[in-house]
């Protein structure tokens, strides 16, 4: 097992491989890749795929002189394992040093963390363009996949390098005929075309727009693939280098089933089978049902996506069943919000959902588009958590500092299953305006029994004195949690409230409760600036109320335990506690 | 004089028109673009280029019902002279009623808001869709220029028109071989393919995407384009009418010189000479004199510009003599950043610079690609003020609730011209990451003297008792003005502070005051939610500490006075003391 692997400590020792040691290699990088995969899942398919792409390119270009960029860097592991880090692949105990994506920490090998997709080429461009300002000599690799080609900044990277980059930089793009899901728009035709002609159709996008450009009929042929690397190496100026792949090959399940292995938890080698239970109810259940449910029996209602139907668990056939009011506009953000703001004015009632992380990418097109016009458009977000996911690029927890200070927006956070479905009715059927639901991630564990019809900015949930609690969404719970406390500890009990309406004040309730309370604390689930607990803290700014804001601190964490995080910040209920006696000075 | 124009009052008036009176109806409205343009100034040589295409849009389809999509908007002023609102070009008493851009709350013939580029498609596409689900039969037409179509929103829409789409839709490309500035990247390469083959290279971005394609050499000729748009008119899927136009068409000295007439102050018809006085010493000449100079003498410095070069009055030669230390990557935002990260990554020090409005659009690539990866980027961005740029779509109001929140980018207000140059020195210099400079739009008018080392986050200009006031960038002269009074009315003096770093807290600044005040007011140049003046109330939230923010509002203001809507807001001086009055309780 790993015979070849074993030997390569550095890109170096590629070099000196046969050909038949570098497909024993590909072999070894693929048991590797089960190995990990298996028993703490990632992104699978896209890495059995680039696994001949990513040996080549080692073989034929010098990192770390030569510049890899790798495209969302979910198929970078074979690099990795290549590049001095097999152990985070074969070694079960060293797993966690590996973070899954590129990261210049672990290895001078990775130039950027990179986690959201289609920045690839414009990345490039800059280390090419600042290589020509400097005299270098290096060679430049972008590696981008055809999913995150339709992302409008991949657009942007390739409009710039077609005229504007005067030297080398090699684009290779993977072609594997798969995106998240399927692939969705012209780009994809064009692909076809190329690849249906051995790459050599008449109408080319890429030489259209001044690139050079190169097409490799098995991008699983380590040796097809070396050749086109090495002639692309002595190319002038930018040149794409169009490999036709099978996403998830070596692994028969993945190949037949690309999108279902596109991201896998731990699984059994064998049958398939994921091997960690699964959670109870979750969000995302409830969010299917309910999207699947609309499109039965609301004739105007679309939902869009910008490629993400899996993070919501709509399967194909969902999809199916769903006819044209499911529209997937592939990775393609901007696109989703501009087109639901169209969709809005042309009488439909959109739903747009994706991973609050990746909605980010349409700040300017959900300020512009959708809210100076007022248009009717509901954001469902996933994972706006702090303990979802967990990689510094994915991370949940800046939605409120997005989302809640754009005019006209409504944000909402749910607590509970049937606020989710209660907020979605509100945002679909009463708002006539713009909303964001940012979702909780996993299991639905607060509040069962609460609904949401929308009649208060702000629920109190328990009236009480001295003491007033505003706890958000999937904080919620950590709300009552400290509640039951005070009264158990102090003796009192203080005001519960589940401020629903995240992005705007209830100032009826907050100028209410000055009468008879000191203080108000705020907890939510993300980072504390810009969010809701400021707002709270200005209002009550220039009154005798005080204020406390628990959350996040501005920061990029990486790879944190939720629970241990909430410590160190003081956000665990003894801290908080402690805090509440020191400020109520219940000595 | 407007003889035809006269006559019309809504689109349907221009179908009776004959060939020869529709010619006259363009000269016309040439007639009103120069009564409102050499009176009150506003985007010029892009509607002297449309007319004849924006009059052949009105009679071939009929709008309302037939639904026009203009990107950016700024060439729709024939369009809204022929929609009921030619007084607002040719009545100077009523040129306030028009605003310049589409807006549908002046008229049913403008769907959207707009004012950011290449959104058309995006919106049409969702109007597409919608009509596809509704089962209706009206025409949907996107407006685009070529400029535009770098944008990654636009290509985004192509992406998706072009195989998502299975009913009309018709895109035209108004190819008038200009941006902004010059355009920029391989896409032009390939418009230039098309215009010289009459259309029928064939390599073809559009048709290689799926899309329809029809080529009209002569895009002022008002008949080609009747032609044109009729058999668009019945395609029976998304089509892409390719105009080639000439921007400033008719007005001699924009046809000349488009950059310079792209958007124009007040001008004297004969000679092109502005006719309102120029200001003093602005930041924006401040800001051109620096770029030119660094250029001149740091080996690693890149100016990069989606576009906006004029915006700082660089003019062609200040771009020439800066050689390949002078980036435009085009009207592409997202480029703009990552490319910028990829810059820094290489070695070079990339000073990236447009107007704070446009650059929201690459909230993600800021946040991912430049800040995540601790990429060593400044972004020098214009017009952030409350009284810059006072449309809609271009407020310059929400830049630190935008910026100030992103982990790892240091905001930075400057409030006079050493101040300026002390901040780019600082960010280019000394910081290590990644900054924002928020520009006042116009004149230096606040503490020439001041200067700034970056020592101090925050800048104690003036010790003193009871009250601080921290006045940030252009407001600081508020500040100063405040502080005054206070020392005249109430006859004590109060600190007064420049917090040049808007994005941090300084604690230790902060912690200090606690000793001797009982009162801190910050004034901050934008809105106030997710902003300044909330960090500084939450801060001082558990203390005995009171807070006051001054600020705007979370809304979309529109074409307001600026000194008016301080004092709505209670932000005027008088209104600002009898609060200090009252919270202090000087009595």
């Amino acid at each position: 097992m790993y015979d070849i692997l074993n030997k390569i400590n550095s890109p170096e020792d590629v070099k000196k491989l046969s050909v038949i040691e570098l497909k024993e290699l590909a072999r070894d990088i693929r048991e590797a890749l089960f190995n990990r995969l298996t028993k703490i899942g990632g992104h699978c398919a896209p890495n059995f795929g680039a696994v001949e792409a990513e040996i080549a390119m080692h073989y034929v270009f010098s990192s770390p002189k030569d510049k890899f960029v790798f495209d969302v860097s979910h198929q970078s592991y074979p690099h990795k394992m290549l590049t001095g880090r097999k152990a985070g692949y074969i070694d079960a105990s060293r797993f966690f040093e590996d973070s899954g994506y590129t990261n210049p920490e672990e290895s001078v090998h990775d130039l950027f963390n990179v986690g959201h997709t289609s920045t690839s080429i414009s990345l490039a461009t800059g280390l090419a363009k600042a290589r020509e300002i400097r005299g270098g000599t290096e060679k430049i690799v972008a590696f981008i996949g055809d999913g995150s080609l339709s992302g409008g900044e991949a657009l942007e990277g390739l409009n710039m390098a077609g005229s504007e980059i005067h030297s080398n930089l090699i684009i290779i793009v993977n072609d594997n005929q798969q995106s998240i899901s399927e692939t969705h728009g012209g780009i994809y035709r064009n692909l076809k075309e190329l690849r249906e002609s051995g790459g050599r159709a008449e109408n080319n996008m890429f030489t259209a727009w001044g690139l050079k450009y190169l097409y490799v009929p098995d991008g699983n042929d380590i040796v097809s693939l070396i050749d086109a690397f090495t002639e692309a190496k002595n190319a002038d100026r930018p040149i794409v280098v169009h490999i036709n792949t099978l996403k998830g090959k070596g692994f028969a399940l993945a190949e037949k089933n690309k999108e279902a292995w596109h991201w896998t938890l731990p699984f059994d080698r064998q049958t398939g089978e994921i091997t960690v239970p699964s959670a109870k109810t979750t969000y995302v259940q409830i969010a299917r049902e309910y999207i699947l449910n609309r499109a039965k029996t609301d004739e105007t209602f679309v939902a869009v996506t910008p490629n993400m139907p899996g993070s919501f668990s709509l399967s194909k056939a969902d999809r199916e069943s769903m006819g044209e009011k499911f529209v997937d506009v592939g990775i393609a953000e901007e696109q989703a919000a501009a087109m639901a703001a169209g969709l809005a004015k042309g009488g439909a009632k959109p739903l747009v959902f994706t991973n609050v992380t990746f909605m980010q990418r349409a700040y300017d097109q959900i300020s512009q588009d959708v809210c100076i016009n007022g248009a009717h458009v509901t954001f469902l977000l996933n994972c706006a958590a702090f303990d979802s996911l967990t990689d510094v690029t994915h991370l949940g927890i800046f939605g409120l500092s997005i989302f809640s200070n754009i005019p006209s927006l409504t944000v909402l956070t749910p607590a509970s299953k049937s606020e989710l479905a209660g907020m979605l009715d509100w945002a679909l059927d009463k708002n006539d305006g713009a909303s964001v639901i940012l979702m909780p991630g996993g299991e639905v564990t607060a509040r069962p029994q609460s609904g949401f019809d929308g009649s208060f900015r702000y629920k109190t949930e328990q009236k009480g004195e001295r003491l007033a609690i505003l706890a958000l969404g999937d904080f919620y719970k950590r709300g009552e949690e400290i509640a039951g406390r005070v009264k158990d500890k102090f003796g009192f009990t203080p005001t519960l409230i589940a401020p629903g309406f995240a992005s705007s004040l209830d100032e009826k309730t907050l100028n209410h409760l000055k009468n008879n309370h000191e203080l108000t604390i705020t907890l939510e689930d993300g980072v504390v600036d810009g969010g809701f607990g400021q707002k709270i803290a200005a209002f009550y700014g220039d009154s005798e109320m005080k204020v406390k804001n628990y959350g996040l601190k501005k920061k990029f964490y990486d790879r944190y335990s939720p629970e241990e995080l909430l410590r160190t910040l003081g956000m665990d209920t003894e801290s908080v506690l402690k805090d509440i006696q020191r400020l109520l000075r219940l000595d």
